[in-house]
């Protein structure tokens, strides 16, 4: 019998040279038309992030908006969109992060998180952990706390976890390419 | 007791002003604030698309992600992703639209749906319906049929719905602006 990390690494698929020379990318587009992994990775984050008490899932756009929601509505918790720069229409807090060439900024709606709240950081793969980084500073400036964070796959020799870790913030996740 | 369209309504919160002078922007990430209506709306969505023998839900970047991704899960089907142009790493099919101004381009990979299938088309709100219309494109070429499409809410002033049941997809919302 496979475990559910073993059936993950099955249905991803590894597209050599993208988005350009050199990277190995991970594509778990294949991952999502398998349902019957699909529900148990939900069933099992679920599960994982009840017992850190969380009460909000924060999905990170794009691909973290594909298992944020569906396990916010698992645990029956509000969920709460992190968005590429000037896609929210309200009023918003904003980080900017470097990217390998240039940076990127998300933001998400002052009045989404309600102060004090423990809040779980979903995106689909983690990295160098810039995102989640980004997402964190987001969470506190609402005056909550990110004390989590959940991710099909990590990439384990870029390091994000320890990023995280060392401001306090736990990394889950189901799968490590080393 | 109220319906499912009026909460629905009562959670969505209209912002002035955005992204431009003039229209009156639905916003749906207030409503992802409320599990219980969000549960609601799965629950109501997967009887639906049921009934019409869905196989396959395609769901529309980025925030038809948010509901399609747990509807498949709910009604454990495959879930595929359509994609804005250059995110998808693999040999893709790709469809461009109009825009107010200038035009946008979306890609779904060319093995995500098996040929034959009966596929729903999901997206957070049905405004003018060329995004749609565009995603229903890319099913065609995969060789599957495009039978219905789910909205939370229609922009019903902008006649979105007539242009995709006139080529025979059936359009859900579960809120109406008149």
């Amino acid at each position: 019998m496979m475990t559910l990390s073993e059936k993950i690494n099955s249905a991803i698929r590894t597209i050599p040279n993208f988005p350009k020379e050199g990277i190995q990318y991970k594509d778990i587009s294949t991952l999502f038309l398998r349902p019957d992994i699909i529900q148990e990775i939900i069933d099992a984050s679920a599960n994982a992030l009840k017992e850190h008490r969380v009460e909000v899932i924060a999905g990170i756009e794009s691909r973290g908006f594909l298992l944020g929601a569906a396990i916010a509505a698992k645990m029956q918790l509000p969920f709460v969109m992190i968005r590429k720069a000037g896609k929210l229409p309200a009023e918003t807090y904003k980080a900017t992060y470097d990217l390998e060439y240039g940076s990127a900024t998300i933001e998400m709606h002052i009045d989404a998180i309600r102060q004090g709240s423990r809040v779980a950081i979903i995106d689909d793969v983690l990295a160098t952990g810039g995102t989640a980084l980004a997402a964190s500073e987001l969470i506190k400036r609402a005056g909550a706390y990110p004390i989590v964070s959940s991710f099909i796959a990590e990439l384990a020799f870029l390091n994000g976890a320890k990023k995280l870790e060392d401001i306090g913030i736990q990394c889950l996740s189901l799968v490590k390419y080393q």
